[in-house]
């Protein structure tokens, strides 16, 4: 109705759908690496993490306010390509930046982003109603966005300190990697570059009990929705994806695939928690539609007593003694130590 | 329906109204003083200003989603008395904090908020709407923030330099005001401890043309109305609030109370254009439901050629030379200067 230029932009909600909104501030050096990114791709990545959100409501995408907190030396281009960056984002939802504002910052930059999106009234996907028995699929890789940054600090150590900042001698490095060690690139690709999974969020309406996006880390997430549910979880190592990249990339750095896997790792993925009987039906949807490979890697059962708690089986012959991995040849279900500290409020 | 803890708060729209949508990112040192305030003011003095944009479409404020970019040195308990402060704002008005993030920083701290409200369809006041002819209403006193704040610095000068981020000693400075100069402490306290006028742009809706609430600075807000609009204004400087204690400042500090009135003031109060047949209508009425004094400053009228101006009829006698007044003994209307440029986009 009214976009940007008011005091407040002005919206027309669709009659018997609900609105869903969330916000994401992201800090430059925190929250993304400015100097292995151009703008654009860096205002791409800050919009996605927050469609992400979206579509782990499983709802549409619609409006975004963007609040920008800039340092005075930031060129008016650089800001233009940020908003560019932006609309890639958006524009293949059919969502908009409907306002924003911005403040100057002497310190690290930020870019902080409340979103809406639309769901039909009581569709909205929550994490609260897991229930026992109900498999856990995720969406895509989970841990090849850990294994894209460590490549990326491998990459800058391999440089000089003093040109650590600058982007063409990162790009210059980046290349060298390409030629010999191609699983680098689509890893990288897919720390600074990830894609949401809007379209995957929205199918799932109806058919799954519980959503989340993966943000944290596969085990620290999926705690969240044993959290939400009052369920345990138990994870089979066996049954998560088998990524080549993502093994070779464990291989070159001396480290097992799980370490990526169960480690902390921003893949914005889609973790749900769907009836055993309609699992089956769910991957195959969801891979005809999206084209997304989704897996069964585990299910939820009665919570035991105490807190919540992600069980794993590891695999059999597992290397031991790795911080965050299982121990070897542990035949049963391991008690996996959550992820790092919840900071949503 | 759900509020903080999932990837999203949902709400439920109420059916035929439409939403207002806005958000305002502050910054510790540029857009609030933390020295001189607790976090719990703080807190309700960031939530006030996003109310005041919500007020300025003639909307009920809703749903706060927050994000804090916060220093690893700050306590939770500050954090708690934050969000106290955000909830002595919103409580009064129905409104919530339903969800938002916690980000590190190393610098300056940040607080976004993105504010929602509703008011119903199509009457949502805008700023574009404003007629030729139609008169320019203001409530409350513009100018006496910008005297609080002007009083801030005074006190703060008369304190070592070492002692000026130690909130006792400014306290001790402020007291030290408030016995011989009685008019300080209502003044910085319309700096500090803004109210948004939440009510007076409800009742608003129906009644005026176009509505912006004053956050830059009278000439500088009515400035925006009239670029919305395509048309001119003109204030006449005898008709602007007489206000002892901004006269009494403005003799303490050797300057005229227009300094004030008409240069950078966020006072929060709302600025209307009203048909001048109805403005008395207007005028009463506010008065009578809110209490607020609510003044007719001046009128728009049609565009001349060139950029929109705001004029100013000054005062007969005015003191001259001074920058942003007017020069001496102007007879007609003299042309404007703008505040200071728009940040929102």
């Amino acid at each position: 109705m009214v976009g940007p230029g008011d005091d407040a932009a002005v919206v027309r909600p669709r009659p018997r759908w609900d609105l869903v909104m969330t916000c994401d501030a992201q800090v430059a050096g925190r929250h993304f690496l400015p100097e292995w990114m151009t703008p654009r791709q860096i205002g791409r990545r800050i919009m996605e993490v927050n469609l992400s959100d979206v579509a782990a409501m499983g709802a549409d995408p619609l409006y975004a306010l963007v609040s920008l907190g800039l340092p005075a030396s930031m060129l008016v281009a650089e800001v233009e390509s940020l908003h560019e960056g932006f609309a890639d984002a958006l524009e293949p939802h059919g969502a908009a930046v409907i306002g924003g504002n911005l403040s100057g910052v002497e310190g690290a930059w930020f870019c902080d982003i409340a979103m809406t999106g639309q769901a039909p009234r009581n569709r909205a996907l929550l994490r609260r109603h897991a229930q026992p028995g109900d498999r856990i699929l995720v969406t895509g890789s989970p841990g090849r966005s850990a294994a894209g940054l460590r490549t990326l600090r491998a990459i800058a150590e391999t440089i000089p300190k003093r040109f650590r900042n600058d982007r063409t001698r990162l790009a210059d490095g980046l290349d060298s990697w390409r030629a010999s060690r191609p699983w680098s690139v689509p890893l990288v690709s897919a720390y600074l570059d990830p894609r949401a999974q809007v379209e995957a969020g929205r199918l799932l309406r109806g058919s799954v009990n519980a959503l989340i996006d993966l943000s944290d880390g596969l085990p620290g997430d999926l705690l969240r929705v044993c959290e939400a549910s009052g369920l345990d979880a138990r994870i089979d190592a066996v049954r998560l994806p088998d990524d080549p990249e993502l093994r070779e990339a464990a291989a070159h750095f001396g480290a097992s695939p799980l370490d990526f896997v169960l480690g902390p790792s921003d893949d914005y993925q889609l973790l749900m928690a769907v009836e055993a009987s309609n699992a089956p039906r769910v991957i195959s949807m969801i891979r005809r539609r999206t084209g997304a490979f989704v897996t069964d890697v585990g299910e939820f059962i009665e919570r035991g007593s105490g807190k919540p708690r992600v069980l794993l089986r590891p695999p059999k012959g597992a290397a031991s003694g790795r911080r965050g991995t299982p121990s070897a040849g542990l035949a049963g279900w391991d008690h996996f130590l959550p992820g790092p500290p919840n900071h949503r409020s």
